[in-house]
């Protein structure tokens, strides 16, 4: 019966004197000596990174920290506005809009990609890469991790950690399929298809052995910071408020009444 | 010993071919008979409301459902140009922003009175009120309740309520306390300080027998509501992603070199 | 040039004495005479709702507010344990769960359905069905909006909201279609798969002439309540942290000395 | 007039072949050379961080970021469980409950002595820790930043962290305040308080000339990541649907029927 079922977990416990975090102790071996990045590998891995996966994964990790005022800095700050004594929830906020628009194609790619090879001793990358392409075309579904609206004819995050992932010995088949599938895509379709940044996460994350399923997690850790430096500007220069009201008088002017006042909440 | 303590809960509970909810069978004394407005009132009460409780609970919860282009609807617009396929996180992003500075105040209203009221068989009303101000001016505080930006000399949503209040034999010592303390702070500090809307739903809320710690919920529920109604506009006539690109262009343009292109994600 | 384009929204509008929503004058029209669910219809549909609309739609929308222990129900009430300041965020939080597992199928169901009988004059039913049950087999997808693992042979909310469909003349080819879908699906599968609630609330939304896209809206607005439901109950009967205290003693015991003391945050 | 007054940012901006943040270009001198808490560092402040500042502030941030099964981690799990298509939502549904009874009170500790020692050249410290434990007292408000339900007589993680600050010159005059009130609310309160994770988080953090705003966001970025461990962990091995169903049965078996079903969802 369910109930007789332990239910078990690794990542820590604590006793009055002692705090174990994925089997380290916090306070002797963690804390001034594993840096945030490593601190992540830890919690997924279950052990720290080797110098050339903690550079790698850095890597990933650091590129989509902060893109300027991006649809989740925007609600971030327009929540911070409202309940500026709960920031955690303000970062909930701009976290709950990271999706298939913008962030979730590492997860895509990732995906495509790890399926596509699982269990091949041998892949035939080529074959592979026009087999994708056909499948998705044949659903109507866009090809995750390549193209990009502003970034073309290259994005230049990917050949960037394309190289950082040679320099650290994981350039493999992930990191050519990626780059097949996009020339496949435009081949057949005639537009120009680079492998974009989340594309390029998502090969080198399966190139460091990281699940398609957690991949959106490297944007989710990276964006969650971006979106506290979001909130400490906001504390130094609040733009929010001026945002609000000026979209709520824009957006309603030709409702209201000629001689009406200005708006409110 | 913790473990051995059975939790309970008398939300609900089902089978294969019932459930329940708070005591009522969903399908037959449920759907198609009880509104959403009263619905409401059963899950946080237990029991269905009289007419006179439905009437004027509803009318608490309409209050507040919308009120144009707010920040928090701008949170909820953005999150969902980010993440359409998943409206429920795009509502939850606009309510991380429903906080102390727009609407907490029926909370902060509703509990300044119900803690001065508790056990109180005959209160002085106003000797109350004038402690109630004298205490948060001692600390600085604002008086939760009263004051409008905009809404004044009155907020029209407070005497309509109040007339509800009186219809449905709901009118008492708690309606009463606000206007005294909205009227010694008025005194005291020489402002206009009517009592806004959410002071006359945390009196009212009060006069209905709710928890100060719920009153915010009142709120929630309305607005949530509200915010589904913006995700409908956006399909209908998508306006976030001009937003975003105005945005973006805009706070960024000092920084950007004179030829630049356009910004992206 | 983007910047030049006015955006608008017609959700509302205020000046100092008067709040309009959706064209309706908040204080004198909406207040006390609109009830939270008949709200609902004006906030997404721009007009009051007909009798007949506002049954059925208060019915789909108190299908889903309560379910009991549900996983988003947990999520809200840990989060009120960590944060009973913010009762918005412990509501948001529980919202985030409402996904493709738990509820999203009342969009992917009114989406398969609404996107089949497109500018479709006599459809023929029976084939549309046929082929939207083949295509989903094809991609190994399964057919939202039947099956259920509990409630079967049949889901007793599914006949109840297509009562309250005829009786209230909304009763049409999306509710037959989804009922012809279930019925090739339990063909050619083998399995039980009967129309469940979201299979129902998906069909009769659309004969109510609902967006697909807004359909998990439905669900959202109804949770919502329910979340603040379990909320005011955790204040009357607190059982968060035993909930919290309880898992994380049996999570870890494993993990920790033999002697070791009770877990904490 | 609002509309005329341009908004700006300083955060970052992207051309087709280039993208800065905080005026660093991250292609050449952010991907592969700075690490994710200097990232975090740069993002708040605008620098990058001095070695010293970098393992000080990395300290701060891997404090925090697990502590096994906590009611977020639990948030974040039943999140998962009906949404895994939306990992970003489900640490979003794990932050919300990051409030005043679990981690806020880095803010709040931060606040109260940033406030104390603002503009004074000579404090003397002794006589500020007494008026500020005297105040919260007369206001029945507890002293944020000390005591703990099981780290004691001490929290293993405050001398740790004050070690690291002597280390890294950072061992100033909120490191010798958060002490000496804790020691005041020891001898006026006859309990055991001492120094906690958060109060020593909020006086280190403060030398560092973090705004008390802002300290929140040091456990908001370590307990993202540590959530998105727990998401990795439950892809290994799903508790989380075990854990609902327990809950579900448990809490409502006393309602069912003695024959009553398994619940469901």
């Amino acid at each position: 019966m369910r109930q007789d079922k332990t239910i078990r977990s690794e990542m820590g416990w604590s006793t009055a004197d002692k705090i174990v975090v994925r089997g380290m102790d916090l306070v002797n071996e963690v804390i001034g000596k594993v840096a945030l990045g490593d601190m992540a590998w830890l919690e997924i891995n279950g052990t720290l990174p080797t110098p050339q996966q903690s550079v790698l994964f850095n890597a990933l990790m650091v590129t989509l920290v902060e893109h300027g005022m991006t649809p989740n800095a925007i609600a971030t700050r327009m929540t911070y506005l409202g309940a500026p004594e709960a920031l955690n929830a303000a970062v909930a906020a701009g976290l709950c809009g990271m999706g298939t628009v913008f962030v979730g194609t590492a997860e895509g790619s990732a995906r495509i990609m790890q399926e596509a090879l699982k269990d091949v001793e041998q892949p035939d990358l080529k074959s592979i890469a026009a087999r994708i392409v056909a499948d998705l075309r044949a659903r109507k579904s866009s090809v995750p991790g390549i193209g990009h609206p502003i970034h073309k004819p290259i994005d230049p995050r990917t050949p960037r950690l394309f190289q950082l992932a040679k320099e650290n010995g994981y350039y493999g088949r992930y990191c050519e399929l990626i780059q097949l599938i996009a020339a496949e895509a435009e081949r057949v379709s005639g537009k120009v298809l680079p492998v974009n940044a989340t594309g390029a996460i998502g090969a080198v994350a399966s190139e460091l052995g990281l699940d398609w399923r957690i991949c959106r997690g490297i944007a989710v850790m990276g964006r969650a910071i971006g979106l506290v430096g979001h909130i400490a500007e906001e504390i130094r220069n609040p733009i929010a408020i001026n945002i609000w009201e000026r979209l709520n008088e824009e957006t309603s002017a030709h409702l209201r009444p000629k001689s009406g006042n200005r708006p409110n909440e």
